[in-house]
């Protein structure tokens, strides 16, 4: 998990004009003190539970936020997820940042563990992708984690994943693997895509560290990991390519036996979780 | 429509590591130019288009975007939105950002032109809510605009909206509107929530300017319309409350003559469109 | 009130080099303790002291500030505001910051106060403007709440004003009270600026929320608000247009029955309230 | 003069909302044009017009300011000093920042101007102080030198003053001067505040460089530059402690021979100029 | 090579103070125009040029900068690498800081460069490590490109090394290296420090991708090498640990057939080059 | 010394990816507790320590750091600086960049201090420059304070150094004396740099309060000495140009009786300070 962005938070926060609340200040006492419960409607993987913790305190850091369970936890439907307890005013000032945070992330954790459910059994682990929401990436992949999921690169400048223009650009594949190879640092790894049997035979004839099937049917997939497994048993292979979250998808995909499906709908689709604060 | 928030873009480039793109950077030659279009490939209310425009600017100002449909028009899967032009590298380097704007944000101005046509000859406007994404909220509620919505207050700072707990800590509908006319500049109106007609004529007798009905089913909905027109003609309706996106409930909640419909959906549910850059 | 606004005090405290203040650092040893009092020179309304207390906490946060009298008091000439305590350099190297921010802020709070005396025992209120000083319109809006004033609009984005040229580039007082109904989001009335008892009749056709009556002599200005209160009782009144603070021009305004009276001067021409802190 | 300071521009434009102009936005056409002049409603000093047209074009940078005077020039009532045009709304959203900027900078020069012509024919230059207001320092020290002023150091970290506390921290004045002579960059020279003509010769005695007289009445300030004339000729002598910007007051000081007079006056309660735009 | 970092270049501008230079602007007339040579005064190889450059661009866009060699050029003591023409004030103001990029970053190329020429014929590679100047990675690591140089891992988010204190942490090499292989993106290898043939031995049964040879006397890492060669030939070998930046060491240490070597040393110690303005 | 810089600290913790060190994060557990000291392997004057500790800090809270001496410390090899204890994580995180702040910053105490010692027994004040790495210049000059040296002027707003082009682009030296003398806050004295006795006579002539002798000959420079010192007694006088760190130079350099020793080499190349974090 990376830290809480509180850098993120604040400006969520002041985006929402929390600090002047005018319907608060006008109605409830500056003294006044309330207690309420953040509870779920529906089953859900919890993402953002920590966030939306720490959004509470950075709009006032006298709220007391007790979590009931932790994120990467599985619920059921009604579940109380935390107490929370301080002014009045505070709370309610900070209420909508907090469940915006706890309502999307917890999406994007739910949806993934049903994907990675879906895979169980299999080597194929599920990833992430660059599909994240502009602004929330480290957020967005922490809860693809604690859905069970794994993490593809970061970004662009701490991975190396060669596709079709750059192949082109580089004059070929060999070209393209050895140009990278000799730039990239020597702790990365060389990805190639490949959409046909050729490419896949080319991109090991480039000695490439892993390869990246793309919108290959099942069929050829298969074909594809067989002649990987026969010809290069170290390199990884990576299914990707509108596979999208439909379990019985996933798990032909999984058969194949690729090491990794990447799902962009796991950040870019995620349906919100229905959260909601309950006063006492 | 706000200004394009460049400051946003700049942090989603920079969060994706855009300008040290290292496969780009040993594949590609600087020299190289290229030319793509962005093309969509479902049937969609476009928004973000100029975002986009303007990520391929900031990471690149030599990159030409030519748009070829403008922000809020509808089209057709297949449709070209935009024709990009500039080195190979900077295309590259950008488009997984100017993608990941532009699927969002007409993600939620396409399920918002849905709803719109639900309603279609009602009085009902369709209004987004603060259910946004943390840090994209002026943006969002653009995409709202553009699929033919109508914006709810942006913060907590800039309207008035009591709510249950608001109407507790002040001692009732009537002190709440009193404090908060008392202390909210004079150009903005007053918004009470109810949930039953009870709540409804307490808010009227306190010269609420607005009425939210709160998780009313249809058939108490009509009734506290009908309450409302009859005693206090002046005063606005709005119906709310996990409403959702089906057209046929839609249908039904603006038959019962309220005024607007908010809906948390449009902004934290919408599916991603499925937008991608080809080159030539 | 809105938040202790931090990042403006930091970049006053940056800007006045108070964290390398080569006089005290060479001057005054590490070690050595002092308390002090902060005293205004002159009767007036306090505003800022919990600024001026945030000032000194910022520079070091071990220096105890105890505040005798709290922000929105009136006080008389040599009244003490609050003691001071802590590490001697401290207290010097925020000093000036310090009563900078007391000494202006005092300086509105006062004059509002007076301006909101001249008009007892009528309905009108004293508003604000936008005529704020450019970074500080938080501060000097909370100046004047504390001095009994009430605050007009924040900005252009919460709150719709209507003024000539709008009137002329919409085609009328009529389209441009419509197009800003349909844009504004629904919790915002609509003000109209009326230099005649021509446009005064044009605004209420128009269904306009607010009447801002520019530039009217005492005479036209009581013909308005009859003929507004007559044919429109809802419709909320504002006098504006260099009124300025002299008591008898406030009460002669006043006397007409409006329902505000706004005043740039306020703001922009507060003079400083005289403050010291003394060594003990 | 400093560079225009455009974050501090860009923050008053964001603090006033003007990149989302409701009323602006709703009722004037995008593509509508307008021209517009800015004008002076009383004689002064003109300060501010470059930072004025820079907010013009930092919200706009289609719109064209001709500036028809220079800031630091004299100008009578009714003076036209710059002429706009461009898109219409940006005139109108950009207004009242702009004007608000030019207003009190201007209002700075002039009352700096009246006092520098007050000491016309004698040595005494009249100088600011770090009474400005919390953020705009710069720009009110650019406004005291175009209305004939100087300026006084810029902060605590660029300049030496040792005042009664300093001296008491370090047990004497001499060893105070000492103390800072040591620790001090040595381009800077060393001041000391005076009260009495006995601490005049010790802060001589001391080897001061620049004497303040704080507080003294005509009379022993004239005791003192005759002291400090006859035993230090090359040392410097200020005027300082509510002098204020009475004329004739200030004649008197500078009959006394000082080097310098400072004015807190000048920047903290400088009344604002009164200028506008009016649309063609 | 990363983009120009504008903004570190912008707070060193800040930092030195250039935008309001005293003696420049009292003593160089605002309209005079000056021309001048940056000029080398030693062996070196260039970096920073483009910064330099970028730097007076930034301080003020009038400045022409005409550069004679490009960054990673080569140039004896006397070679004139740049011409600049523009406000001879702006040229003065920025001069410091230009030089100081220029020369700080072409020390660093120039070491670096010195270290490839040692180690040519053999495969070993030069590279740099984090023990980087704070805040001027990015900028360091380029020059030691152009010097001939390769880059290690950024920083600890993107890539894994594995030190004697996560070995104990996890509880051994190969619980250390599945513990890595099982949490971080799939591009990233996985590299482990060895101090001893045991150490090597257990790594390479750990399945470590790549092996840092730390603090070795040249005897045992030439034993290292074949052991890792004979055993598994796919691993890489880098060497670290003090070795400095003498040719003979470096050219031994590259004689055991490392496949990199490791240091600190180019960007920690590199004298700075000597650059100096010339005006004509 | 100035506040410890938390924003230059956080800013090379980010740099460095401390928040998300892959290879702790997966082999260290969360709750694994660790004690280390920092000890360093030659003999050195400490500076930065303070900072580093803070370096621990930001990254984590609870990490503690008991320091065994503080800043300004001169330490043989193998020395004990301090002793951590905390989280593992996070002293195996934040460790680099401590180190590398301490190893500068104690580089450039150090060779201050030799230099310091090279001129004891002389009125001559060792120097710094702004040749300071960019962004550090506030540390760098902290820095050479603790090796015992003095700093000039922290950039060009706070101090008046006229130079050649100076002079000649304001028609001679008493020009740009005068012009000096009319625009800078009276705090500051004039400096004026001399190459020649003909230039030594002209900057007396024209009461220049400080003079730079610029890579004059030991001769020479002892030559303008007497003549500054028969002349002017009161003028000061600083070396400068390539003088370079070596003892004997800067003692033959300090007999010549000149008050300061400027020293570019002190923060531009100073060889780091071999520093190392140990675990228990």
């Amino acid at each position: 998990m990376h830290k809480i962005p509180l850098d993120i938070i604040r400006r969520a926060l002041q985006e929402d004009g929390g600090d002047y609340d005018i319907t608060t200040l006008s109605t409830v006492p500056a003294e006044q003190q309330a207690t309420g419960i953040i509870i779920v409607r529906q089953a859900a993987t919890v993402a953002g539970l920590q966030v939306a913790a720490e959004t509470f305190h950075l709009l006032d850091e006298r709220v007391g936020v007790e979590m009931l369970v932790k994120d990467g936890d599985s619920v059921q439907a009604g579940h109380v997820l935390a107490q929370l307890s301080g002014p009045a005013r505070s709370l309610l000032s900070a209420e909508r940042v907090a469940l915006n945070f706890l309502g999307r992330l917890s999406g994007i954790a739910t949806i993934t563990a049903q994907c990675v459910r879906a895979v169980e059994g299999t080597r194929a682990r599920i990833l992430d992708t660059r599909k994240t929401t502009p602004g929330l990436r480290e957020l967005e992949k922490d809860a693809v984690l604690l859905g069970g999921g794994h993490n593809h690169r970061f970004g662009l400048s701490d991975g190396v994943l060669i596709k079709d223009n750059h192949i082109k650009a580089a004059g070929g594949v060999a070209q393209a693997v050895k140009a990278a190879r000799h730039m990239a640092p020597h702790l990365l790894k060389i990805e190639v895509e490949c959409e046909t049997l050729a490419e896949v035979r080319e991109a090991l004839e480039a000695h490439a560290d892993v390869l990246l099937l793309d919108n290959m049917d099942i069929e050829r997939m298969r074909n594809a990991v067989e002649l990987v497994r026969h010809q290069a048993p170290g390199v990884l292979i990576e299914a990707s390519g509108n596979i999208g979250t439909n379990p019985e998808r996933l798990a032909a995909v999984a058969a194949t036996g690729v090491d990794f499906i990447s799902l962009g709908a796991l950040t870019h689709s995620a349906p919100n979780v229905d959260v909601s604060l309950e006063f006492a």
